[in-house]
C-alpha cells in the first residue's frame, strides 16, 4: 500500500489539532506512540533473541515516546537501558522517567559503551519538529548511529534528517539511515528517500481526520497499534 | 494458572500507589486499562461477527475505562455505541467523551433499544471502589443484564457485586453474572465466586509491585495487553 507522506507543516498542524480539537492529552498520545514502537520491536526481534535495548532519548516529546517504549519493552521480556542526557522540562517527562526508575529500568550516560553492548538501539532523539544544528551530546550520537552495525528502529523520523528534504547532502546524517522507521501517524515527506523498512504506529485517528490532514489511515490489523507498509509514496 | 485475588481495600491502596510513587497519570492508566478492554473483544469476537458494541459507562473511573475502550473499538472496526447517563466530573472523562465525539461514535440515552440490537454488552459501571446502594438508571441496566441473552463483558467487577463478598443474597445483581470479566491488573476477591470466562488487562506493574501488594503478574504474551486466565484462587 502506498501511504501518502505530510509536511512537517502539516505534522505540527495535525499536533495541534490532536491536542485541541481532538481534547486528546499529551499523556495519551505519548503512550500511545510508546507501545507502538515497542510493539514494532517485539513484531522485529522477540525478546528472547534481543533482548538488550538501548534507547536514546532526546529532550522533545520523541524522547517521551522513547521512555514509554523502554517501559513496554520492559514488560514484554525486553532488557531496556535508556540514554537520556538531556532531559526536557514538560512535567509529563519526569513522570515517564520516575516510572522507569519504578521499575528499576536502568539509564545510562555513556552511549559508546552500552552501543557495544546492545542488539537493538532506538533512535528517538528527534522528531517531526527538528531544525538543525545538531549539538552534542546527539552529535556524537547520531555519528555513532552511522556507523555501527547494529541494527536502528528509529522513532518518526531518522534524527538529524531534514523532516521535510530528507537526508543532508553531507556532515552528520548523511551516512545515518536506520534500519526501521515507525513513522507516527503518517510518514513524513523525509521518508520518501528512506529504503529501509517502514512501519507506521500511533493508531489516533479516523479517516475523518486522515482526509482532513490529506493523509491515510493505514492497513492496521486486528487490535496492532503497528502496521509494515510496503512503500511510502514517490520516491525522490 | 491460578492467581491470587485481592481485597477492595488493597485495590484502592494499588491505585493511590500508582498515581502517587508510581508516577502514572490518570491518563495513562485509562487508557491502558481501556486499550486493554477492546483487545480482549477481538479476542472473543471480532469486529466481522459482532460489530455492534454497547458499552454502559458509569460515572467513575470504571466508566472511563469503557469510554477509551470505545475509541479503540471504533479503530478496530467495530460500530460502538455508549451509553453515559451520568458523567463524572474529573477533568479527563470530558476529553475521552469530547474524543469520541470528534470520531463520530454515537451515545444513546436508550439502553434497553440498543440492548436489543447490539452483540456485546461491555459493562463499565462500577470498579474496584463500588459500594452500594445501586442507584438508577444503574439500577435498571442492571436488571436488564441479569436477563438480557447477550453475551456481556464486564470491566474489573461485575457491576453491583460486592467487591470482595460477591454476588449479593438477593435483590439486584443475585441474578447478574456476566460472561467474561476482565480483571484490570489483579482480580477482586469476588471473582472467587465467577463461573465465567476470565481475562486480566492492564499491564501496569512489574513484579516488585505485585510482590508489595501480594497479587501475581500474569502471563501475558508478547505485547499483549490482556491474558486469559483459567482460574483466580480456590473458589469461596
Amino acid at each position: 500500500m502506498s501511504l501518502r507522506t505530510i509536511s512537517s507543516a502539516t505534522a505540527l498542524a495535525l499536533d495541534q489539532h490532536l491536542l485541541s480539537t481532538g481534547s486528546f492529552s499529551l499523556d495519551q498520545l505519548i503512550e500511545l506512540a510508546g507501545l507502538s514502537i515497542a510493539q514494532c520491536m517485539t513484531l522485529l526481534s522477540p525478546p528472547s533473541k534481543s533482548p538488550h535495548i538501548l534507547i536514546a532519548c532526546g529532550p522533545g516529546n520523541n524522547g517521551g515516546d522513547g521512555l514509554v517504549a523502554a517501559r513496554h519493552l520492559h514488560h514484554f521480556g525486553y532488557r531496556p537501558i535508556v540514554f537520556y542526557p538531556k532531559p526536557g522540562s514538560k512535567e509529563v517527562y519526569g513522570r515517564l522517567r520516575a516510572q522507569l526508575d519504578f521499575l528499576g529500568v536502568p539509564f545510562t550516560d555513556d552511549f559508546e559503551v552500552e552501543l557495544g553492548r546492545c542488539d537493538w538501539v532506538v533512535d528517538a532523539i528527534f522528531g517531526f519538529s527538528f531544525s538543525g544544528p545538531v549539538r552534542d551530546p546527539f552529535g556524537s550520537v547520531i555519528a555513532l548511529l552511522a556507523e555501527t552495525t547494529k541494527p536502528v528502529l528509529a522513532v518518526d523520523v531518522p534524527s538529524s534528517w531534514h523532516v521535510d528534504l530528507g537526508p543532508p547532502a553531507d556532515g552528520l546524517g548523511a551516512a545515518y539511515s536506520p534500519d526501521v522507521v515507525v513513522s507516527l501517524t503518517a510518514p513524513k515527506e523525509c521518508m520518501r528517500a528512506f529504503k529501509g523498512r517502514q512501519f507506521v504506529g500511533g493508531r489516533f485517528v479516523g479517516q475523518q481526520v486522515a482526509d482532513m490532514f490529506g493523509f491515510d489511515v493505514p492497513p492496521f490489523k486486528g487490535c496492532d497499534q503497528v502496521v509494515e507498509v510496503v512503500a511510502v509514496g514517490e520516491r525522490l
